[in-house]
């Protein structure tokens, strides 16, 4: 590989942070809180900022894709040549709610610098992956003229509400989001050690409402003679579950099969971090699951079914001899492999319909439903990433599979069929919290992992 | 009997009905909310104006009882003679909150008359239990300068929050409170026929907490491997009670023996009754409980246990994918015949804690315990009860069960081991609702009934 243009990349980047870190302080100043409506106008705002930026350096077919929920951004530059790769870097401009403002020491939406971190809501999550894939793109393209990889972007700005239009955007879209990989940037790291996810479960969330009298009841009066919907639920979440945790919901493992040797060692390795981490986290000594399995296992290759709130009848200071007109539950289901969150769905909705009497009514809304993703662990293009951070960090990433969830990656993997690799920009932390902040020692880094990916790549 | 003092009583009574209407307003602007702490000085103010009207008209030995809750109030006039019977006369004067305030159509404490009715908060609930008592026996002693019977007088001031001070008061004061029979005079009706409490439940509330991590948790990175609080507490509500709704605490029916035949009588016959009203309120066709039993039986006759909130996680709109640091439910247990309150309270807690594991805290706190209590329904006091009723009111009064607890009367039952008699002295609705009236043609003939009562028991 001819090291020049990539040296006169990370030089022209090196050269212009102090302009960068400006341009991105701009950026962060629009509240694009992507779930709250009255920032609706200020999330298209970041659209177009994004949109004007990608004109300014060059990128092409600079556009808005409206869905039904927010807009999403597309920008194009695919002069690299017939055999170089097409990548399609994904990452979101929509940001967390900024809630508890008042734990906030500079306000949200106003950047500060303070002891070399830069503070704002969107810092690290994910305005980075979506700002420092454009530095370093336009650093290479001002330095060089061209860039050594077909790059395709697309840009969410719903990916803090589960990205509910997303879906039916990339299937519409599939031609023009055709890739041979898929490079999700988002997220990061908080310590010295690069992070990649090497897996995601999927989700599905539910509600489980249960409705008796017109009204509320005086205990007194009704009690022993009206069906308490209370009661029901209690039946219901009691059923979810064995003694040991196992899941009761008929058929709700058929898919899950045991992870491959490689993602096995992946876990072994991480293991002792992630229960102290944990430890550390909840206060817990002892913790809790299927017999047989590994805390990792269980935290992020076995399945899950946890209720998420359960409410109904009197909350308040002491008690009050209510018999509740209503009661109900909030679900997540965290999926694996090949579970299909939409055959999951509907045995959920069937399990909790076979509790079905007389005397109560039982209404089931199913909110959202998103893929399990296994991303690609192995291969030239991860070994690209683990190049880029291994040079520009001075450690190689560490791979870890995440129990959460990130709808998108399920999404490409299932309807544009390419593999996945992940690729944050991101270092710091409070990502969903106060106080949200990236290193900006870290900053150039990131740039440099950024172009030594896109030469790592195309070469 | 010489009817020449009782006509000359109720004569009185008549005559000042209009007196005795401005007066009661007065009494009903005091906003003796027992269960509001910023009522407190208010509540006081109530007792004060009792204590004041007592003097007034001639009660003596007129008291504030304090208690460790809100002040009680005696008084009593003993002259009637040694053979004649001594009744202690019982109300409440402390009244239930105005939530919600907006659906008042006219301000809870400033009385207002429309269409013949009193509309203010307490004015069936139970301040006219205090106030037709005082007027009553003003009438005839002003009229006769006598009274035909021994009477004590004890107003509580928290009765709506469950009477937790009452039972030491009593046991306290078993001397200055011993009488041969007690008259409870809370409540009334709604339609022509007078009603008395021929049977009441006793009762235990009770809040259960589980806690897990110290604070709530995303679920996706601690779903599988954190133990939910709320799928325990399913799992200990679900236990409650078998498919066919029978209690599951063990020993919890112990006590529970059939009911008397004259019990099993009143039953059968307000049986259409009751489920013709609970189809009105409820709005439901279907009733629920135990196999082998009427729907009053159910309703009055036997225990139940139930569920009056849960709560716990995220119980906004949507969801949000959050373990649960902590989630808990109230619960009130209804006890009849023989089931002791303590012993019953013992048996939950054991019940509960038996769900104790190593990955959850449990807590159990017990709020309040009553006894439940049967009425007399037969016998001279309670024919002096029928007999004025029918006289004043022109029907015999229709003698219930109620499903609901007046801990004050387990507690009279249990202390002073005295017979008690039901005698209400109101008319009218929405005892807690907003809106509270009482129907003023039965304001008079409520007046006669006390009268007509204090002279059929001291002949």
């Amino acid at each position: 590989m001819n090291d020049i243009p990539l040296v006169a990349s990370t030089t022209y980047a090196h050269t212009h942070t102090e302009v960068f870190l400006e341009q991105y302080k701009d950026f962060l100043r629009i509240p694009s809180i992507g779930a709250d409506p009255a920032c609706r106008a200020d999330v298209r705002r970041a659209a177009e900022w994004i949109i004007a930026e990608m004109q300014r350096i060059g990128i092409e077919h600079a556009q808005i894709i409206e869905t039904e929920g927010q807009p999403a951004v597309y920008g194009d530059w695919l002069h690299a040549g017939e055999s170089a790769l097409t990548v399609l870097l994904y990452a979101h401009y929509d940001v967390q709610p900024v809630d508890p403002l008042e734990l906030w020491i500079s306000p949200p939406f106003e950047p500060d610098i303070r002891e070399g971190k830069l503070y704002a809501r969107g810092v690290i999550d994910d305005k980075a992956g979506v700002f420092l894939h454009l530095k370093a793109v336009e650093s290479v393209l001002s330095a060089t003229g061209s860039l050594p990889v077909n790059v395709k972007f697309i840009f969410e700005g719903e990916e803090e509400s589960g990205s509910p239009a997303m879906g039916p955007c990339i299937e519409t879209h599939r031609d023009l989001l055709a890739a041979d990989v898929v490079v999700i940037s988002d997220g990061g790291s908080a310590d010295e050690y690069p992070a990649m996810m090497a897996a995601l479960r999927g989700i599905v969330t539910a509600e489980v409402r249960v409705r008796g009298s017109a009204r509320d009841l005086h205990s007194g009066s009704y009690g022993g003679v009206v069906h308490n919907p209370t009661h029901l639920v209690g039946k219901i979440i009691a059923a979810l579950h064995d003694d040991e945790g196992r899941i009761q919901i008929p058929g709700f493992y058929d898919a899950v099969v045991p992870i491959s040797a490689a993602q096995q060692a992946l876990i072994a390795e991480d293991e002792a971090r992630a229960i102290a981490r944990a430890r550390e986290v909840t206060g817990l000594e002892t913790f809790w699951g299927l017999p047989g399995y590994s805390y990792l296992e269980r935290a992020t290759a076995q399945p899950t079914c946890d209720v998420n709130g359960i409410y109904g009848g009197y909350q308040g200071q002491g008690n009050k001899t209510v018999l509740p007109a209503e009661a109900g539950f909030k679900v997540s289901m965290r999926l694996v492999h090949d579970q299909d969150p939409n055959d999951i769905a509907e045995k959920f909705v069937a399990f909790v319909n076979s509790f079905a009497c007389e005397t109560l009514k039982l209404d089931v809304q199913v909110y959202s439903r998103s893929w399990p993703a296994e991303t690609v662990i192995t291969g030239p293009v991860v070994q690209a990433v683990i190049d880029a951070y291994t040079v520009t960090w001075g450690h190689a990433p560490k791979m870890r599979r995440a129990g959460g969830s990130v709808p998108i990656v399920g999404m490409f993997q299932h309807v544009l069929g390419v593999p996945v690799v992940s690729l944050g920009l991101s270092h710091g932390s409070n990502g969903h919290s106060p106080n949200e902040y990236y290193d900006l020692e870290y900053f150039d880094k990131n740039m440099d992992t950024a172009i030594h990916f896109y030469f790592n790549v195309g070469s």
